[in-house]
Parts: C-alpha cells; sequence; structure tokens
C-alpha cells in the first residue's frame, strides 16, 4: 500500500520505518521538500522509503497519519490540501502539548474540544480515526514491548474507516482485535487527548515512558 | 478511628458505610444538620454512624473525606472551617464535572489547576492527597469487584499523609500497596482529574461502570 506520514519528529519516523518494514511505499511530508530529517530517514528506511513537501505526501498515500504536533496539525494539513487528501482515512495520532521550560506541557485544546475534531471539522470529508496517541512510540509500533493486556483507543465519524484501522493496527504493529476499544465518534478524541497530562506524570514518577494502559473489567453481572 | 465524610451522595454514602463496616466511627457532614440523606443514611449504617453540618464533621473526624461536588468542594469546605479541619489528613475524591443535560459531562477545572490544588491553596495546613476519584465507587471500596491488577493514584504535597493515606486505602478498602501509584505533589490531581472524560466514554462504550484503568509497565531494560 502506499502510505503517507505527515511529520518528521519520532513519532513520523518511527511508524514509517515500521510501515516500510512491513513491505509498504512510504512518504514522509513534512513543511518543505528536502527537510533534512526527512531526507536522513529515506536514507535509512530504504528504497520503499521516499519524501516531499504535505501535499506532495497527501497525493501519494491511499493512507494517511497525522504524526505533526497537535498544535499545528490543521496547519500542516491545509498545506496539504483538502483536494489531495479526498476522503482518505488519516490516522490521527496528534497530541495538543504546549511546551513550558522546565514545567511539563500542558494541552491547547481539551474538554470540549480536540485535535480530532478540529482536523474533521476543517476537512469533513476526510475520514478522521483518533488512534495511538496515548503511549510511548515504541509501544504503538510494537505493543508486545509491554507484557499483557493493554489497551489502544479508537475514535472517529466513519465505522467503516474505524474497522479499516482496527485491521491494520492488528497487521502492521500487532494489536490484538481483542485490545481495541472503540469509544464511538471523533468528539471522544477529547477523552484520549487528556489522558496526556496524567501520562506524563506517570513517565516522570516511573522514569520510562514504556508503560501502557490497560481498562480492566468486572465480569458482567 | 473518627472520620468525618463530606457529602450525602452515592460516593459519600458508600465510603461512610464501608467505614462504620470497618469499625469506625463515622460522621456525614452536609450543608444543614439533619439532611435527609444524611438522617436516612444513619439510620441504615447504625449506631457508629451520625450526621451533622460540614463544621460537625470537619470537628468529629480525626481524617476527613471529600466527597462533595468537585464544583461545590472548595465552598463546602469553607463552610467546614479552616479552624475545624487543622492540619488534618483530607482525602479528596472529587472531580469537577459540570453536567449538562443530554451531554456527557465536561470539567470546570482542568489542565493548569485542579480542584486538589484549589482545595489545598485555601487551606494551607490541610493535607490534601487525591485519591479514589478514578474509578466506580464500588470499586472504591471494594477493588475485588474488578479481577487482576488495577491501580488507585495517590497525589499530595506531604509524604507523610501519603503514606498514611496508602495504609487506610489497604486496611480499610482492600488496595494492595502495589496498586497504588504515588503520582507527587498535589499538581498531579489534574492529571487524574483529567482521566474523567476518557472514563465517562468508557462507561458509555461499556455500557458498565464497572471498570478501573491498570498501568503496564514494560520490565526493566
Amino acid at each position: 500500500m502506499r502510505i503517507g506520514v505527515f511529520g518528521t519528529g519520532v513519532v513520523g519516523s518511527t511508524i514509517a520505518s515500521k510501515l516500510v518494514e512491513r513491505g509498504h511505499e512510504v512518504m514522509m511530508g513534512s513543511r518543505t521538500r528536502d527537510n533534512d530529517k526527512a531526507v536522513a530517514w529515506t536514507r535509512k528506511a530504504g528504497e520503499r522509503a521516499s519524501q516531499g513537501a504535505f501535499e506532495d505526501a497527501a497525493s501519494f498515500g491511499e493512507v494517511l497519519f497525522n504524526c505533526t504536533g497537535g498544535t499545528v496539525s490543521v496547519a500542516a494539513l491545509e498545506q496539504a490540501g483538502a483536494e489531495a487528501m479526498g476522503n482518505k482515512i488519516l490516522l490521527d495520532l496528534a497530541n495538543p502539548l504546549a511546551f513550558v521550560p522546565g514545567e511539563l506541557p500542558t494541552l491547547t485544546v481539551l474538554n470540549t474540544d480536540s485535535v480530532g475534531e478540529q482536523i474533521q471539522r476543517a476537512f469533513p470529508r476526510l475520514r478522521v480515526v483518533k488512534t495511538l496517541n496515548t503511549m510511548n512510540t515504541m509501544i504503538m509500533v510494537n505493543p508486545r514491548a509491554v507484557p499483557g493486556d493493554h489497551n489502544v483507543f479508537l475514535s472517529g465519524n466513519d465505522a467503516d474507516a474505524k474497522a479499516q484501522v482496527a485491521g491494520w493496527l492488528d497487521e502492521w504493529f500487532g494489536w490484538k482485535r481483542e485490545s481495541i476499544i472503540d469509544l464511538g465518534d471523533i468528539t471522544s478524541a477529547r477523552g484520549v487527548e487528556m489522558v496526556l497530562p496524567l501520562w506524563l506524570r506517570l513517565m516522570v514518577t516511573f522514569k520510562t515512558p514504556m508503560f501502557n494502559f490497560h481498562v480492566v473489567r468486572a465480569p458482567a453481572s
């Protein structure tokens, strides 16, 4: 499959590398063509890897990943262009974190809105599925890095798109179907984005990002 | 031990009943003496149960539980009175949820503040420990209602108070020490309060509140 990955950071390059490893053709998109980090990534990732501007990756990909920072995602996707993205499925991994030196990041969008919703509003035809934003990147692409059961969430308005994404999470990254929790429409992205402050505290407490949330249910009574 | 429980709702009465069951003398506090729900609770809970105004419960308790709604907690505690509460330990279970008919509740305090912090700022001598707010009341007082490992969090500025609370969570409610995660100072209450939107979505998705979060860690590498 041809996949467009927006973002050249740790999340974008880890996701993009894993997709290349799985045999896909992946274009990493960034603000400008020949971005240093994107070029370095293509050299490392091999012949199925390419890079370009956001609009190039948007046209190239049959499926799209938003791995840009949540505070700049809508701007990045505006550059990618509504027409190039069309009604493709976009997996949105972004968190709207504002980084302040010496403090834990806070959220810039929350409570009555989310990045997932902002994107869906800005691009009504795009099929946005919020997912994978509640864990470290190493765990996103390798859930077995954390032992036992733990979860990944899906939020989105299009049931078919969520079913597709659930299949890809399994096939591409190894997420067992029973670990995937569909939270409902895109407004449920608020819940998963607002988990970040707890996630950040846990990372400070544990001195490692290698953990994930498992929702444990009581047996039906 | 003599314990004061602020709040006559489901959380307050479940906590208070369990504490009576454990042999403690418990006074339920509310805005006015002889509140109907408080009186009804004392009749059901038996001879170690009593009720009064917030200020009565504050004076009575050697330890205090805040089970009022998070949007009115500071006002309730102002009525309880800084002098009566002194430097006692207050377990704060409140979530600042604004209820809107037909919608999922949103938070009224978040991101750069929390109810836990509001209370600690308003009553600097009080030893506030935020805990138990991330799960259904039935699970708070009976963690075995959910199988296997799952967690309860502690946030507070006073290490001794948190150690005491950890002991009480074990002794009174059955929380194993290894299930209790100390997140640090009271500002970490932001993280646990901001989990509520996800918790509420999960409740809608599962059609039951009988679940809890487990933070699963990778083995140290």
